[in-house]
């Protein structure tokens, strides 16, 4: 094989790739990438077998062929070779040579032979949506996924298209966070799990530009995005996602109004006084004249002020604050409406067309 | 005591004085700062029994005292309290009260009078030196300071004032690194060494004007140094200090005029393929019509061409390029001169003024 790039294109290629090459595997040809130039396309190739990315680089082809190598190495090479144009060379023992200008580097490499290739998929109609809405949608759903493996489900998001509405949920067991958008035009019914590892490492390969349009494939037991020039396939996750809308309620007992940012850096100078190793709650008490925020712990007290507009009852209500602060962070509105019931039972947060709804558990407190 | 302060000018200091506080330390007191208030000054002072720090900060004292608080929770409470007017209240049983807006945290305190006191020094004339030039002459030395407590001496740099020339050395057994700076006015003769860290953290907080001064005041045991509202104490390292005199010479078989960046970068590049765990050198021909880099490891090999402009006789010689790099990366120079002499004798890198020499260690090689 002998290609040509400049190096900004096959850097950032490279880049994209990255995103699916495992760092810690058993299979040491799981480390690299491979580069395949035939048919006037040079491709970019990462495997880690549960996610694989394809992407179509610029360059020159001289001699097709294709090679494995070492992908870490091969992008800090690259990372830091001169801006300029950039020659690789392999022969056949998989040797391959990477030069620019008077720098020249020998590698060895390994058969692309030796490389799982990606499942081929059957493309069926492809649901479309704006880079920067999967993107968004990602950031605003995908903190509440569970990083515990013990239970699978909940290490993924549920991906349900109805028409012409796109529903994003995840859960981690303290708390459910549900997004919904509208697509540009309506499609058949789709319920999938795609894998949260999956949806964190395509969200930082998206641009997120709006005019910029991601296709999503979905079959049995993948999910294919395809933008730019890069195709990224994803296992599923197989089982039966939880039913939330049972979980969910239009009833109340206190509705509030508050400041989400003033909200946000009061919780946040109270997360002070907790230690790592205990629980102790934040205690938000609802009353007529504004809400007080307490909390007394181990290290110390604190008690703040806040405006609030409120209907119906006084509340005292105990919550971990690191739980309301991620989902008051990925909203943008100025002002949030909590609903609560009591205590014990979960509060919402969301809007009135429920273009997101946040449902967070609260934890039980010794009244002060 | 009852003191009020401006948000930013407390926050300022305590992150000044924050440099001095111990983070392991079995003495839970050290990882507190004090705040005194007491004849129309607000001092925050910090101790790690190396290093202590007094800052004077601006405020209002309405009751005067003192208690000691853990410095790195009060920190924390301060930035993340809004930008406004900061009230602390402290009672008999030291408890602290921080009040900001309708914010109020309860600390508990500790008695001033267990915290270590630093100790008075008697003040003879300083040695006055620019925040920048202190701060460059740290920056351009600092790195080859041994980390290894095991030979005290080298975890501190030479100090030494002759007439008006202010000389600082490091070394660490693989290489020595020399500056010199001119001052504005002659000083009798001063040879202290300061530890390390001192010089690490003090650096931290020079704000690096050229038209601050700092004051140095040095006795046998101490220096101290003085800017701003800032007061740094530190314990000097006991001993006798390398003479690095007889280790420098003015001959040389081989010189060398090389640009700086080009020798750096591709040393850079050429370090990808040296694993942490293996020492192995990159080789340097020094011929005629240019210098040749190379490096085989276990990882691959790499070869690159250089201009330089030669004296004397061709020479090759093996090093660890962190070492060049670390005195390359503080040379402001485009082109900087190399002095050989054999490939098992120090090279050097230094100026026609030798207002810098950088001398660095060969390692053996087998030629390849």
């Amino acid at each position: 094989m002998q290609i040509t790039f400049q190096k900004l294109d096959l850097l950032n290629s490279v880049n994209i790739a990255l995103r699916a090459v495992s760092s810690k595997t058993t299979l040491p040809i799981l480390e690299c990438i491979v580069m395949q130039a035939n048919n006037d396309t040079i491709k970019i190739i990462s495997n880690d077998q549960e996610l694989g990315i394809e992407t179509i680089v610029k360059g020159n082809i001289i001699e097709p062929g294709s090679i494995a190598i070492d992908a870490k190495l091969f992008y800090e090479i690259i990372r830091k070779l001169p801006d300029s144009e950039i020659r690789i060379n392999t022969n056949e023992s998989f040797m391959a040579t990477i030069q620019c200008e008077k720098s020249k580097f020998n590698l060895m490499g390994k058969s692309s032979k030796d490389f799982p290739v990606l499942p081929e998929i059957e493309l069926g109609k492809s649901v479309n949506i704006s880079e920067y809405a999967l993107k968004e949608i990602i950031r605003q759903t995908i903190f509440s996924v569970s990083d515990n493996d013990a239970n699978k489900l909940m290490t993924g998001e549920l991906f349900e298209v109805e028409g012409n509405i796109l529903k994003v949920v995840s859960l981690d067991g303290h708390r459910i966070s549900m997004r919904k958008i509208q697509l540009h035009e309506a499609y058949e019914n789709i319920r999938v799990i795609v894998p949260g590892k999956t949806l964190n490492e395509i969200s930082k390969i998206l641009s997120g530009e709006m005019d910029q349009i991601v296709q999503m494939f979905v079959t049995d037991k993948h999910i294919l995005f395809k933008f730019d020039q890069t195709t990224v396939l994803s296992r599923l996750i197989e089982g039966e996602y939880y039913k939330i809308e049972r979980m969910l309620s239009d009833n109340y007992i206190t509705k509030v109004k508050i400041n989400n940012k003033e909200f946000l850096n009061c919780m946040d100078r109270a997360s002070l006084l907790i230690r790592d190793s205990d629980k102790t709650p934040i205690v938000l008490n609802f009353l007529d004249d504004g809400m007080e925020l307490k909390i007394t712990s181990s290290i110390g007290s604190m008690k703040e002020d806040l405006d609030i507009n409120k209907e119906g009852k006084d509340m005292m209500i105990g919550f971990n604050p690191k739980f309301l602060m991620d989902a008051l962070r990925v909203i943008d509105d100025e002002q949030v409406d909590m609903y609560l019931f009591n205590p014990k039972a979960p509060c919402f947060i969301k809007d009135k067309e429920e273009s997101y709804i946040y449902l967070i558990l609260p934890i039980n407190f010794n009244a002060v």
